[in-house]
């Protein structure tokens, strides 16, 4: 029998190619898995209740993204967290066995709060000290046994197995499998300001980038800042268009590295051939996304489907959860 | 237009007779409003989850009492809480925009987690803490617009009038109203010790009790401890037994009190007298428990009905709900 897969990410809008080993991943996985892939827009609400005016949007523009980069509705259940209310039933009856404890020492709890109360944002809410709580019911309402993810969540997974196995031993039940995480390594890719790329400090390049965004990005890469006339030799090893080529440009890497060393390419050209290759990677994802924005209804039914099928399963595991609970 | 009643009693198994002037004021509420009923089982678990053995089979009794006392299903929609899933959804969203601070501030809730750990019982759960926000949603996702409350529970209400304030406020809506407390005077009647009636001390006599129990019961009951012999004068003032004729025997509660002081009466004779009044008024309701109880099916009928005029009623609300808040 196959693994199952669970995992979501936030409809923050458009993506960025710093997203794309993540998404190439899931991609893979489909094959191998039976994968749940979700847009939490409930966990969207935990740092933006007070501004929800994009989150329909984002939505949208996510839901494009990951079927251009090949999430596909066929192999895949492809939906929106909030059409399936099974997940607000198990936080509910989550929420009822969870020591407060567990949730105040969650590392990231303290520190978001701090770090968005700087920015004068006010989180410090019920629904954001519980959001790991949600993010349990998200997993262990499909019964996933697999969970992606970055070194930086194996705490909020780590609490979702610690919550499967309590709920396992006071209900004397093995409903809940404690979900294993799967790391991958995702080589990191550098903003083009050599900044961690984001879409808060601008230097990102979208997924959906055009033509004409990608060279101009590009152009404005920060290079070797040593390398101030054409006819000074470069330093590769500082330069975000090296780390961009060791990715988008493997074959002529080598080549590259030598030309800026001894001064025999200039960075305007240099760019403009990284600028080339990035084009040509994204230019598939762009044309299929094309495709796909011009038939809303298309999107509407996927996101209906997915969570018909999601719905099929999350209802199964909570009648399993409330035999278990006696109620 | 009538206004709305939203109110509920945990399921706690057989009710007693102290509970008796509140289920009469909610059979009366059911001609002047319209008025929604429900059995609060996910609250049961706020402080039960660890031993939910039982909460079916109190939510069967509750329910007969409710249906043996008045409580007409024609009239009034009467439901099990954890059958209208949209009080989960609602206690979600309420979660993402209810500061923490509101909810630690709760007079009931550090009394309670203090209370209960002097018993053993570890109450101090996420779910236990955000119970004032599960209250608010069962009262919010039907508007209702009145609540009929003791005064211990003002806090509470309070608090779901802030947070239909604040959800208003952020959303730029007038969706839901600020519910007013129906407060209503109920004479306190004692347990047949003189301390406060509960089944925990089991001084309670039920409102389901059979003649035999009724009697056994008044029999037990304290009376003025000063009277000691048959011709010793006695003082009504400090007999439990005056306190239940003035609710139950208030024809005859002038001449008791006469015999009482004169020593013309014996405490045997007087209490007898009164269990036969109190028999009197409890016979209708066991006469249509017992006929109820013999029909399970109607029974689930009575609940599933109710559960689909709740949810239709509940489903509407959030439809608005995710619309003033852009998801
Ligand atoms: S030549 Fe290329 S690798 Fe060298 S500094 Fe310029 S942009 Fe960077
Ligand atoms: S006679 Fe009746 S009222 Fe007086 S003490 Fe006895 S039981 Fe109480």
């Amino acid at each position: 029998m196959k693994g199952r897969i669970l995992s979501g990410m936030r409809p923050t809008g458009k993506l960025h190619i710093g997203h794309l080993s993540v998404l190439e991943n899931w991609v893979r996985f489909q094959d191998e898995y039976e994968c749940f892939y979700t847009i939490v827009d409930w966990h969207a609400l935990t740092t933006a209740y007070d501004d929800t005016s994009a989150i329909k949007e984002n939505v949208r523009e996510m839901l494009l993204d990951w079927l251009s980069v090949g999430l596909d509705p066929e192999k895949s259940t492809i939906f929106l967290q909030s059409d399936v209310k099974e997940h607000a039933e198990l936080y509910l009856l989550f929420a009822m066995i969870t020591p407060l404890s567990w949730l105040e020492r969650c590392p990231t709890y303290k520190d978001q709060v701090q770090q968005l109360g700087k920015q004068g944002k006010d989180i410090s809410t019920y629904g954001f000290l519980g959001y790991p709580l949600l993010q349990a019911a998200d997993i262990l309402v499909y019964k996933a046994d697999t969970v992606p993810v970055g070194e930086d969540q194996l705490p909020h997974l780590e609490l979702c197995r610690e919550i499967a196995r309590r709920f396992n031993f006071i209900y004397k039940t093995e409903l809940f499998p404690e979900p294993q995480a799967k790391l991958s390594r995702v080589p990191l890719l550098p903003g083009i300001d050599a900044r961690k790329m984001s879409k808060s400090y601008g230097n990102e390049i979208p997924i959906s980038a055009t033509r004409e965004e990608i060279f101009e990005k590009v152009r404005m890469m920060v290079t070797d800042p040593g390398r101030i006339r054409r006819h000074d030799p470069g330093n590769p090893e500082v330069c975000v268009v090296h780390t961009y080529n060791q990715i988008y440009n493997p074959e002529e890497v080598e080549e590259r590295v030598t030309q800026c060393r001894q001064a025999e390419i200039g960075c305007v050209a240099c760019k403009k051939r990284l600028a080339e290759k990035l084009d040509e990677a994204l230019a598939p994802y762009r044309e299929k996304r094309a495709e796909l924005a011009q038939n809303p209804a298309l999107l509407e039914e996927i996101l209906e489907e997915g969570a018909r099928r999601a719905r099929a399963v999350a209802s199964e595991t909570m009648k399993e959860v409330r035999e278990a609970m006696k109620i």
